[in-house]
């Protein structure tokens, strides 16, 4: 078979997009030889082309003009990476409209937008592929979609945000605050200047409504999704949690239920001999578990030019093999039904609780009457002498639901004895062995 | 789009070809709701019908004519589950030759027949998948074709083979000796009645050259790999690892260098920190490493009837889509040459070492003049008195070709002072962070 060229043209060449196109220069003859696919880049639009980037493209293929470029019509496939839902939703609009295939490594777009946008490529016959929206480098889309398909899943737990985790990882291992270590993160360029997105769980947010899309085949609004971020983590928590065996993560937290599903989006206690343990840095993971195929995790680096560069350069190698044999919109959309989320009361969850109570005789019996009173029993209980008048307890309780705990605190809350709740963390359950 | 109706004849009804069949009937309809194909078992051909199974096809799909399965003009899809080189070439022969799409669980047939078959595969415009052949549930051959095709891959490492991880995860935590481990791996159906295949690292042998095939493109035969099991494996051993910060595991390690490849089986220290040290019992992970997409790790259950019966169905679905978009053959066989296969005194390495030495004054220094001699450097060195007479040292070199350290060890063989080399193992380097 002789090799056939494929044209793409890319909207916004920023970090994502300035690897994309070095990898394709630097890979592009090995990516013809194994696939016969020549992919060319035939345009790449941004709004300005002054700013120093570490390559180029040639200037007879340099626009400010996106619209020409998706209306060009010797261009197969329009990747965009330029990100939010602004302009790059209205372009990657016209583009699937105008017939092409779109390859995207936006995230927001698709958790927002995709149900409209998979309507759109369905109705025009066109792929649209978003491996690069979560993970980065890690193939999960592609393998939650096609490899996994013949098993129910149930389980989708990631650590789906590289700075919140590097910023967790550097408090572990090095004892820090929060403020100092995120402060470092963002001179290192590991946390931007508004780092909002990543600390309050946002941006993991819209990564879960995408797996659950996809390992469940439920659509959720992003608001739906319970989210906390990892602000009121100390390292006074991590302290004890270690000492417990555990590690704390932000994690992005799907499971599915008899027709609904739980979707949250918080700091965990997780298991140290748990594989999502290990993720270290700014390094992602997503865990899933199904009938058939068990626990799978799968690894990798999670940001970056070229991490997700390689990722949207992947799909645009499987767009083009479509247009190559004629079966552009072989993978349909996975969606069947809009996500039923529970409550977050009915959540049933074990929890990590830290208490200041009063230094007195008594105080340990009255909040375990609280907690019984309350349906909540507790696997672990240690308490500390912190000064002369304040005791810490630190509890981890039993799984229950999340409302049997919140009555439970608003009792233990209202004892005279008790000082301040300074911490509730979810914990997350063993592995299988 | 309507439902479209795929016929499959499936090859081998044990223990993978039943876990396929009752992933197929429990899911179906997801399946089909996912995917647009109705996949119906159509036949199921097995030598014999009277063995008690934990689910039975109905009498009327059941046949021991296996031929007359391939040859049934109804049937699409011909699911090789059976195992080995012998009866079942001939058969995935017969049934690409007969125009039909084929899925195969079969490693030592991929290792060693591939080539032919591919070659079979595409003079019949059908598609041969073999998710199953390595690391069971994980989708990694998937990944590998697909997903992270954009990158230049130079690094592969899997821990491949359960049987073996599970004997040495619990030699580890347990500090029991190999022959105990195996007897219970045994009695507990983790481990075959003659166990060759498994810790003598033939069965690892024959996923790495599926592995080298399918991320670098280069054909290797089995017989060009190193391959060492795990039976020399001691207790003790294990110990002066964990104590240096190592566990020990049976890896599969394919790297690329400029025009040749490093391709070796054998047991090997692996940082803690190292993602596939925290691989237990009996799961599996295939790590590699390329110019895009950095570290990427997949991880899973490597065995059993619904995890492979998974990576088997998901296959099948594959095909079956390819079926209905009229688009078998979409993705080609990777393999561009044949791999130059590095000798094994040229591969660079680190080696723990472990020398029984009698215990007198001089002996440190006789060996490790020998090692300088033969341009080997020492990165630890640890003496230990075992009794009177004998003392044990414990090194750890720093890189150097492994001819390098076979001319020291050599020399320090024949010293008078030294009893025995009683440990050789490698070392892997450290990750990225």
């Amino acid at each position: 078979m002789e090799p056939r060229q494929v044209n793409i043209g890319i909207l916004g060449f920023g970090v994502v997009g300035g690897g994309l196109y070095r990898l394709l220069l630097k890979n592009g003859e090995e990516i013809e030889r194994r696939t016969r696919a020549r992919i060319r880049v035939a345009k790449v639009a941004d709004v300005e082309w002054q700013r120093e980037r570490p390559t180029y493209p040639p200037a007879e293929i340099r626009t400010t003009d996106a619209l020409a470029v998706i209306q060009d019509p010797r261009i197969d496939i329009v990747v965009e990476t330029i990100g939010g839902v602004g302009v790059a939703l209205d372009l990657v609009r016209a583009a699937l409209a105008a017939g092409k295939s779109v390859v995207t490594s936006n995230k927001e777009m698709i958790a927002k937008h995709g149900a409209e946008l998979f309507d759109l490529a369905a109705a025009s016959g066109v792929d649209l592929f978003f491996e690069g929206a979560v993970g980065g480098a890690i193939p999960i889309i592609r393998a939650l979609k096609e490899s996994l398909e013949a098993s129910h899943l149930d389980l989708v737990l990631g650590i789906v945000n590289g700075t919140t985790n590097y910023i967790l990882t550097r408090m572990m291992e090095e004892g820090r605050p929060f403020e100092e270590v995120l402060a470092e993160a963002q001179r290192l360029g590991y946390a931007e200047a508004d780092p909002t997105a990543d600390v309050d769980g946002l941006d993991a947010r819209n990564k879960l409504a995408i797996l659950c899309a996809i390992a469940f085949g439920l659509r959720a609004s992003v608001e739906s999704i319970h989210t906390e971020g990892i602000r009121s983590i100390t390292p006074t928590d991590i302290q004890y949690a270690q000492q417990m065996g555990y590690v704390i993560k932000l994690l992005a937290l799907g499971r599915r239920h008899d027709g609904r599903v739980e979707l949250r989006v918080h700091p965990a206690l997780v298991p140290r001999n748990h594989p999502l343990a290990s993720v270290r840095g700014s390094f992602n993971a997503v865990f899933v578990h199904g009938d058939g195929c068990g626990d799978v995790m799968l690894y990798g680096r999670g940001a970056g030019d070229l991490p997700t560069g390689a990722a949207v350069a992947g799909d645009v190698i499987e767009a083009a093999r479509n247009i190559i044999n004629n079966c552009r919109g072989r993978v349909l959309c996975t969606c069947m039904a809009d996500a039923d989320v529970l409550p977050n009361e009915e959540v049933v969850t074990s929890t990590y609780l830290r208490l200041r109570v009063a230094d007195r005789p008594g105080v340990l019996g009255k909040i375990a009457t609280a907690f019984g009173e309350a349906g909540v029993s507790l696997a672990s209980v240690i308490q500390l002498d912190t000064d002369h008048h304040t005791a810490e307890i630190v509890m981890v309780t039993h799984a229950c639901p999340e409302g049997h705990l919140d009555t439970a605190l608003a009792s233990i809350e209202a004892l005279d004895v008790v000082k301040a709740l300074a911490s509730r963390i979810r914990v997350m359950e063993q592995p299988a062995d």
